[in-house]
């Protein structure tokens, strides 16, 4: 369905291979979920395979299973880390379904009555507030 | 996770109890997936567990595979069908997460490049376009 083929040189295959850190939150055989560095909420984090999709179109079955289960998880972890009243997830195909880095994906964000989502795409949120933020989420699902 | 219990008078759950009419894409055991009668752009349709589920937080096992499934299943119909750019997956988790209807349901929304989303909520679209707009996505799924 994809046109485009997968470009293993995106910044998140290269967290994937351990080429560039990330503030991990759950690592597990088929998917790994870490903090989105340009976050639209306080906990605002990401969930994907390990295996090469660019995104939901061309991911294989595993992968499609594998990463329901770990955003669910996570979604109850962020949830009760941050003792939010909500949460939204979203997931974006191609560049005009919003999607900027071409491995798949998916938007895991806590929300709260009456605060708006930030913009996507920036600022960079400071490293040691995603480390704190990363680290209230395994708590939540290591009690869970 | 969610404090809130499963309430069987939701629209949704009236859909599905075929009390209620729905532009019908795609029914399986587990799922069912109609257009979105507010639609942000031509094609948004939803996905359902059949299973009730408040939302994403409180889903069982069995509905969120099978929901995933359905999603990328239904995502692959509607860009083939609207010959679309991109497509767009949201899901709203309690209020404050953006959720109208509490039975789980996930937006699959096809993107066309630089046109952007109309805003949730309405204007509800005509009967007989979303009738269209189902046939069409019902031919692309019947031919893949």
């Amino acid at each position: 369905m994809t046109k485009a083929t997968y470009d293993t040189g995106n910044i998140f295959a290269k967290i994937l291979r351990g080429e560039l850190p990330c503030h991990k939150i759950h690592e597990d055989a088929d998917t790994i979920a870490f903090m989105d560095i340009m976050p639209r909420g306080p906990g605002h984090c990401l969930v994907l395979p390990k295996k090469p999709a660019r995104n939901l179109l061309d991911a294989d079955a595993d992968s499609l299973v594998a990463v329901a289960r770990t955003v669910q998880t996570v979604a109850r972890g962020a949830m009760k880390a941050f003792q939010a009243d909500g949460v939204t997830i979203n997931q974006y195909n191609e560049t005009a379904g919003g999607q900027v880095v071409f491995h798949l994906h998916v938007h895991i964000i806590p929300r709260f009555d009456g605060i708006k989502l930030r913009h996507a795409g920036g600022p960079m949120e400071k490293p040691e507030t995603l480390a704190e933020q990363a680290q209230m989420i395994r708590a939540a699902l290591a009690q869970s």
